[in-house]
């Protein structure tokens, strides 16, 4: 349940290092070292092509339509950050435009994941500052109601605590809670190793049916083949 | 972060009383009663007119189209409690119907909400066993993938820990944590009874204009009035 | 383009006896009859089955989460009226509920048409106060921005001027401008009585390609028939 | 892929024995007895509640807001068909309402499956003539272009030929191939009587765990239960 | 409530002048400068990125599945106009592809708004024709029914008006009515210049909370600050 | 009706020298030279702008989040093919990413259309491997459950048969049975000969009301024009 009202000052952050670690790996692959969750909804895509980002959570909780949580989030901001803003309901609107993103570039924000709405893509595009988004929306907000800043929040259906790690390219974006940067980019840089092996062979016109010995299996499981 | 493979055998439930009284109110009051937070979303529909629901969550991760923890989950149920369950991709394959009702009302369930298709409607009504989802579908799921029960869950955008109080209703589901089970009550009672007196008031003709001392807030946000 | 902050207090209605005589016809009878315009998007549904209402519209132009200028509106509704919400933004937020219901039914209002959401349906099914909303939500509302009342709305795809005829029921929503209700009523009548002949001939068994003479277009038009 | 301006006037029917045995089981069921497979989209809905229809298919192929080929069709419904109406585009129009509904029921129609809207709902409650639509809609189409009837459609996801079985209720629409029907009833049966058993061992409080011996599985899969 | 049948061929437009200067403004922009009005629905996307356009509209009303009238629009073009075609029916047909692109532009327009789908975006993007839509389709769609040219329409929940300037970019599409568009572009001129000074003082660091004098407003509220 | 455990070999193929002549031409082209049939819904879109492919299908049918039938359907793999994948219900996890692209590839397909989701997008997008989709998700996927492969498929609601001839672009994703692949070559490139004068008629001013004689059927239709 959320408390509304309060804004968390000193959070706990991530590891650096591992940040940079897994800073170097896909979302998918990052889903899939955490096995297969923390991942947000596919309908947060970015404002660019190529758009990607990595750091730690500073969290905001909005309401529809208000923005004014956004200018509090701004100074909890630390170089390394990515704001991620949930919304206590569906809202399209664009909360965040080339101002919040002039602000929070100052204050070492490295990106920001949004269950909402922004607007000034093509400047946010040209700052190359990186958003993960419901939607964009010309419609401006207002600065009525109080939410929270460093609260737990569920962000387009996950979990994200401040100071987790926050993911974010053209796959998706996947959180990855703070005490278990380490682990998983130990898990994604083994996976990712594993992967290139596996290119090769598949290159090589090896089959996946024969790599990854499936052909029994499918049998047992009543497949059938017909010339 | 989900843990998967995991079953939470002794949770601590909601207090019984408290519980029976948040019963008495519905989603919307519980809802402004917790300081307009701990909703689902709006998608989440009753499947027949009349279903409403209160209780204490047994939460349940699912995958998509696998409904395997469901069985696991029905162990796990106390008389009084509200079946939650989640899934970690969005999908509308009918994870319930009339047989597992029967097991979960044997067990002493009154009811499931679930981000997910169920099916066997017609007899779920005639059984008159609550349930909302966010679809309807005949779709039929399989048993291959572990999922979690009795772990915190995310459904349809919102925060479940298992013990919590589920208030369920044509307006909607709203979630009340175990430990403000006894405080929601008395705010939702307090809210009730100023809105008793509210009404008689709006329909003897005042208008809220007046009983809320509007007209001059208006004023000053600047309101004209046009003849 | 909307002006905000202004309430019309004298608008001018549509002829009672028009609407009255509207009143009989369901809305796609209306529909038609005024040339197949006028009809908002379907999304819009009634919250309980068996809703309909006709009635003059009075105009409310909300922000998304802010339902302040229900209250303004409730001051402006004469017997007769139907209440037309829309908003700046898609928001399904719970905007109306039982004491709104109330004072507005206090004030001789006949139902609600919103672009938004509403709660308290079971209380709303109870009083039989007739509501076509975009969705259900038990989502409280603010009380922080000025919108209008008697303005020219866009509510669900169709222009609404205050004073209009409104016709909703399980078909859908239509608009009749003041200006042309009785002749809709007249044209009503006349394809209803037109409709009485046909239903008769069709349930006698006569085909509608004889009845509506298409077998020489249909044959013009290249259609084969294969035995 | 569709051929156009084509009626086929001859087309084999499903076995009347057969369908009448379909007739006496749910869509889930029908569904789970031909292997999971023929069902349509979920979005397909019943227009009220109790709707339910099982008949042989008389395809139509529709144009966007165009229902000239439902006149076509009328003429060669045969008692104990259902016409099953696809659409080259989506489209929520009200294609057929209760004028439609008369000459289709004065031909022996048992129902309508619909990739589209419909209209007139109250008239077709009344008239208790079951319909299974994308959509409600007041909004009437034209008479301008050529589709076809009796050939085989996509509707809703799912392939229709002309003279398959169509099965409909609240829990979805099933289609099973004329030539499966007998061997689908039979399946159908097998299904529902060992559901009966279960049933009641579920009542008695078995639980599906050990009902369906899981536990082994679910340990091997690596389940782990925590106090 | 719409006309249909109608052309109407002398418009009076907006001023040239006016119109030019509005285009320096992105849609954002002019929305604030307009009071937060005006906006169409963010389901409208430009069809290729960097796609914009700014000048004064030539609407049309077009049926589902049906661009004749889009020919007739062609016809009532002038150098600098934008064709802002609205549906009566949401439809995602591809109404508009490079043979009327060419057209259009041989005639003078600047771009396309259209609540409906296109097509040939390949060949649009080549030309670098601006379009704004709500689909992509390579459906093709039929000359049959009768809408209108430049009379008042409904596109994307926005009324529009022959004559008004349409403002189009990334971030959506604005409406000016032809008689404020030069007050709206002064104040949107005005709201730029202020933007420049802000962003430059953020950009070095100063919080928004202080620039906005935000901290005691928030204090009043409630805001609570722990560490 | 869907067989499932079913993987047929040999499969008769459209012609490639018509598959070349059809791969010159545009999805909307091919489209209308069908008669306006055989397209998939527009739901689908590329994963990179300018991704675009033609060649015979290779169907695979998954189960929603069970992508084991991939693996299986990269063995019947011929150089020119383009793998369709359907899904038994609406799925948006990520059933496709790089290291099957490169299985793929190494086997001679041209690329992918997949009712689902498809993750490593940005990889997809460096090795150009064109893929429509209808969603981007870094969700995983599970090889649990047999589906088929070249048995004929409804993929985004058309039918697909193993050997018709698939073209995709910027406008959709159409089929064409391979029968008469041959002759819809030929309608294509007349289809395409006739806009080439139509076009440079348009460039040079000329109305398509008088290139297509529209203005006496308008007339008829009652169109009015006013000054």
């Amino acid at each position: 349940m959320y408390q509304l009202g309060i804004v968390r000052r000193n959070i706990p952050r991530a590891d650096r290092a591992a940040v940079d670690r897994l800073a170097q790996f896909g979302s998918a692959t990052v889903h899939e070292a955490m096995g297969r969750v923390g991942l947000m909804k596919p309908y947060l895509r970015p404002i660019y092509p190529g758009a990607h980002v990595a750091g730690t959570a500073v969290t905001v909780l909005l309401h529809p339509g208000d923005n004014w949580m956004m200018h509090v989030a701004a100074e909890q901001i630390q170089p390394g950050d990515v704001v991620v803003a949930a919304c206590t309901a569906d809202s399209d609107d664009g909360f965040f435009g080339d101002l919040l993103a002039t602000s929070f570039r100052a204050r070492g924000a490295k990106g920001l994941v949004i269950d909402g709405g922004v607007r000034d893509v093509k400047d946010l595009t040209e700052m190359d500052f990186p958003v993960f988004s419901r939607a964009i929306s010309a419609k401006g907000t207002i600065k009525a109601t109080l939410g929270s800043v460093n609260i737990s929040v569920v962000c387009a259906g996950a979990v994200v605590n401040p100071g987790d790690v926050v993911i974010a390219d053209a796959d998706g974006v996947v959180v990855v809670p703070a005490a278990r940067a380490q682990q998983t980019a130990d898990a994604a840089a083994a996976r990712e190793a594993n992967e290139t092996a596996k290119r090769a062979r598949l290159a090589a016109g090896v089959l996946g049916l024969d790599m990854y010995d499936m052909r029994d299996t499918l049998a047992k499981a009543g497949l059938k083949y017909i010339d």
